[in-house]
């Protein structure tokens, strides 16, 4: 199987949705998307930024040269865009006079579909994250501009991972590797649920050399049953349980596994639970290969699990540029799973005031799966 | 002086923009005006999601009632919604049947439209956050619909802070205090950054019982000429100066201030360069009060630092919903400071290898300001 590498042009990536949509280019606006497309990531973690219109937008000519638009505070991002792609700065912060990020990109934007000829162009949008304020300047600069809606057919190109995806995802499940290890080893009674956090969040950094951003759910005792949450200042006590489900974006690509502790030795009731979710992990790892449906996953899993009280969340997901994709395991999605897809598994069982939710990541081989994660779930380090 | 409070209904706060601009109602979409109008914070830490078309929006009538539309996975965030306000949820995440956000958003709000008869107004909108999905779908509906550029009077309505404003600002100051007070009891050599930043932000962490959003700058050594940049794993050596901007962001409103600390026992020209700086601060803080331009305050502190080789960046801003906003302390802004605003100011001195910032936040009085910080500046806690 030939799987496109992220080198590959973004036009090339994307001729099969200009021919059959009949597009000149694309202006592609979603942040995931230019991710995948560009290499760029914009990191999102504190909010949008008060001197951007967008961080970044990227045009794509068919059969022809690609431009990433990026806001010039952002410049330390710009190593990580693929070879042969162009890049504009606009000016987004200024101390000199004020501000004008807006009408700067705008200025980058008409430069750029003047410079690639595209002032009468049928250009693929995405609308949910385009902007009114660009559409209406575009086309009052560019009466005759079509704009046409692929947004699906854009996120249906991540369905299938490129080499190097599967490593940055790797990067990223290797991170939850260490959060988790982390958490076995320093899950205790008598600690907050944010102290073993922030051991657990400080070991990741330490392992990424920097910070990065983290969704978590991360509670203890009575919370597990709730399924998630994040870290409070609850005390942990002896024989709690500590649900950890880790979900860090390393340059722009997510890792996302589970794991259930307990501070100290435990029940029998909890080892029970413990061994059955388990055993649903590996039922479902051991069902995923091409050919599978969605669905099959997702019924194996939840199936063994529902003597127990099934789970009311997803059996799984994919996950990449963005942390829920395709394929979505879950009973209604008859897709079938193919090589360079990569799946998260995380089968739960929550009742009589706890929860248990077990994850890994897995990619889609030619004849099953391997799992991506290194991590091995066990109740107790001791 | 009357300061409208947040309790205000929005169409009490828009009135005067519904007059000067002929409005029947608004619709607002950018967070940080939704998070002033309606007491809605969206957390933005894990970036857009991938089960909203938007986080909320926001529709008011004039001279009558406001509705703000949820994404109903983020119901914990409701509760601060301030009184009087309706609320509408659309269902983002499902796992029974594929995901419909898109639509199932744009149905709350045609009933919205519907309910408010505002199905042949003139609406106040903010392009720059308005996506093109919602306006298309819209104005298929209701063709009747007349959509005005309301932004710039929208932000103008965050100079003024009403008194809940100020105190949910002093929160987010607070954090910093306890911030910079925990650098400066920790600061020594052979931490790397990142260590020294996780104690830093776990005890921020502590003093609010939960996770926020925080940006920050935290840099030693050398870095320190560069103004900012993000924890890395740099060991800090003796007698290193250790820079530090907190930036936290704590239910919607951001706190800031800046530190700059040694690991062990100054020099003499740290020392020399700490003094200065932090006497052009005093200088700023003794010269706010009303009536005073912005401007001025810029120019007292950069002269003061002039001989030193001045910063090329702002010497303040305003905060509130956003982490800079009016009045912005820089040398073209004439805006003349009023009481209820609320100023950040933050001169620094780069030079030969280190920098040196401080920074306090002040809310400007009837005849001066009130220093918002009450953490004390200083190199050491030898």
């Amino acid at each position: 199987m030939n799987i496109p590498g992220v080198a590959m042009q973004p036009s090339a990536r994307l001729a099969g949705i200009a021919h059959a949509r009949q597009l000149d280019a694309f202006l592609l606006t979603h942040l995931p998307t230019i991710r995948h497309l560009s290499g760029y990531f914009f990191n999102f973690e504190t909010g949008p930024s008060p001197f951007h219109l967008l961080p970044a937008c990227l045009v794509a000519v068919t059969g022809g040269e690609a431009c990433l638009i990026a806001a010039d505070t952002e410049t330390g991002q710009l190593s990580a865009v693929y070879p042969g792609i162009m890049t504009r700065l606009y000016t987004s912060y200024v101390c000199e006079r004020p501000l004008d990020f807006a009408r700067q990109f705008q200025v980058q934007l008409q430069e750029t579909i003047n410079a690639f000829g595209l002032s009468k162009a049928r250009l693929g949008i995405e609308p949910a994250s385009l902007p009114v304020l660009i559409r209406r300047e575009l086309e009052g600069f560019f009466p005759g501009l079509e704009m046409v809606d692929v947004t699906a057919e854009v996120a249906r190109l991540r369905l299938i991972k490129a080499p190097e995806e599967i490593e940055f995802i790797r990067k990223a499940v290797h991170l939850c590797d260490v959060g988790q290890e982390t958490l076995l080893n320093a899950a205790r009674p008598g600690v907050t649920e944010l102290e073993l956090f922030t051991s657990v969040r400080a070991a990741m950094e330490v392992a990424a050399g920097r910070r990065f951003p983290l969704m978590a759910d991360f509670v203890s005792g009575p919370r597990t049953e709730q399924a998630g949450g994040g870290p409070s200042g609850r005390m942990i006590q002896a024989e709690e349980l500590i649900l950890s489900d880790l979900t860090p974006c390393l340059d722009g690509y997510w890792g996302d596994t589970c794991h259930t502790a307990v501070a100290g030795s435990p029940s029998s009731i909890q080892s029970a639970m413990f061994r059955r979710v388990q055993e649903a992990l590996d039922l479902g790892i051991q069902a995923i290969r091409p050919g599978v449906r969605a669905s099959e996953i997702d019924r194996l899993m939840r199936d063994h699990l529902a003597a127990l009280g099934t789970y009311s969340h997803h059996g799984g997901h994919g996950l990449g540029v963005t942390y829920h994709e395709e394929p979505r395991i879950v009973p209604y999605n008859d897709l079938v799973l193919a090589p360079n897809m990569v799946v998260a598994l995380e089968p739960g069982v929550y009742r009589d005031g706890q929860g248990v939710r077990l994850e890994h990541v897995t990619v889609v081989t030619e004849d099953g799966c391997e799992v991506m994660s290194r991590f091995q779930h066990r109740l107790s380090s001791l």
